[in-house]
């Protein structure tokens, strides 16, 4: 198969949500990392769940509400100026180490970006990592309305680059993310890098990476 | 407004999912409740995955599935016994020790399960507890092949018995199964057993009980 474009997932694949953790110690001492930790799984819950519920609202929006329900379960306080100073914290969230090199090399294909965030927040966090000059495409579920991994969000990139979709490598780190990606049809990297357990989903990806810079030699 | 039909969730709502974590012990000793909690939340995860990726599995399977999921994390063994043991015990799940009387003393008006259970799970569940002359109908996700919040489930019920949503009283324990109901347009009480603050998902219920046994009162 020849790889026809390389569409990369942005949370947790190409940007470090760990890294928050330290960030999020100035608004809550000592709670960092329990925050970012319960924060980011009211994220994808909220995200699936308004999917379902076919109650979209944008991605800084579920990123706030999933703040809020996070801190409620932690007595934690939340309030205006926390969000915001959150959602710059999101934007300035920090990319791989090995994420500009990589982008590098694969210079002469298409690198793409689909993610649940919204436009705004995507070209404002590869903006912050001097990246945009190496990525040629960022597609986010807002023009669907629906959060991954409902197929019509990875429909966007068919439909957008008209390539078949098993000419399409997806390289994601959440495992129900690359689970998705693979049964909607496209050739799918999972990076791996806790070795976590895949979830059973009935799928599995086409290969299993423990850092993105192991991606090139495989394509 | 005049209440047409009450209708009840079962899992954790009629029937009590804590108390699987002593009859795990034996199967896991030492690790029933740390099981249960995980098994439980990848239950839910995987049934709200499947159902955006369009990839439906009936709830027997992502019961097993989710034990898989479970025990890969925990490092638990999970062979073929395991899964029929716990698919077994499952049949079993006790009701809440109100059940019974809540169930009589709604007699005059139709009482239904809406649940993402099989249909063969839910009157095994319903039989071992005594309670099938109690319930006068059982809907299942089964029948539209997607779970809870889709509104395809709770339209169901709409269907089934001809009534206006708004004179249909849902009552679950599962906060996003009850936002997801206020959302499709049921009057909605959630049972809030362990006083948890409401997940943030764009709408609350229209009432919140400590216990089951507080909703004669009110209907």
């Amino acid at each position: 198969m020849e790889v026809g474009a390389v569409v990369f997932d942005a949370y947790g694949t190409l940007f470090d949500i760990d890294a928050l953790a330290p960030q999020c110690e100035s608004l809550w001492p000592g709670k960092g990392k329990a925050f970012v930790d319960l924060w980011r799984a009211k994220q994808l819950q909220y995200s699936w769940l308004r999917s379902l519920m076919a109650s979209y609202v944008d991605f800084d929006v579920i990123t706030a509400e999933a703040m809020v329900g996070a801190c409620k379960v932690l007595d934690l306080p939340c309030d205006v100026s926390h969000i915001r100073s959150f959602l710059k914290i999101i934007r300035t969230l920090q990319a791989f180490p090995e994420v500009p090199a990589l982008l590098k090399a694969l210079g002469g294909r298409k690198r793409v970006i689909l993610s649940n965030g919204s436009p705004a927040m995507l070209e404002a966090t590869v903006g912050n990592n001097g990246l945009s000059g190496e990525i040629d495409l960022i597609l986010s579920a807002d023009t669907v309305q629906v959060y991954k991994p409902d197929p019509r969000v990875y429909q966007l990139v068919v439909d957008k680059l008209a390539i078949e979709k098993e000419r399409i490598a997806f390289v994601s780190s959440n495992g129900w993310d690359a689970c998705g990606a693979k049964r909607f049809g496209f050739w799918v990297s999972w990076v791996n890098r806790m070795r976590s357990p895949l979830d059973e989903l009935g799928v599995v990806p086409d290969q299993i990476l423990s850092s993105l810079a192991e991606l090139p030699g495989y394509l």
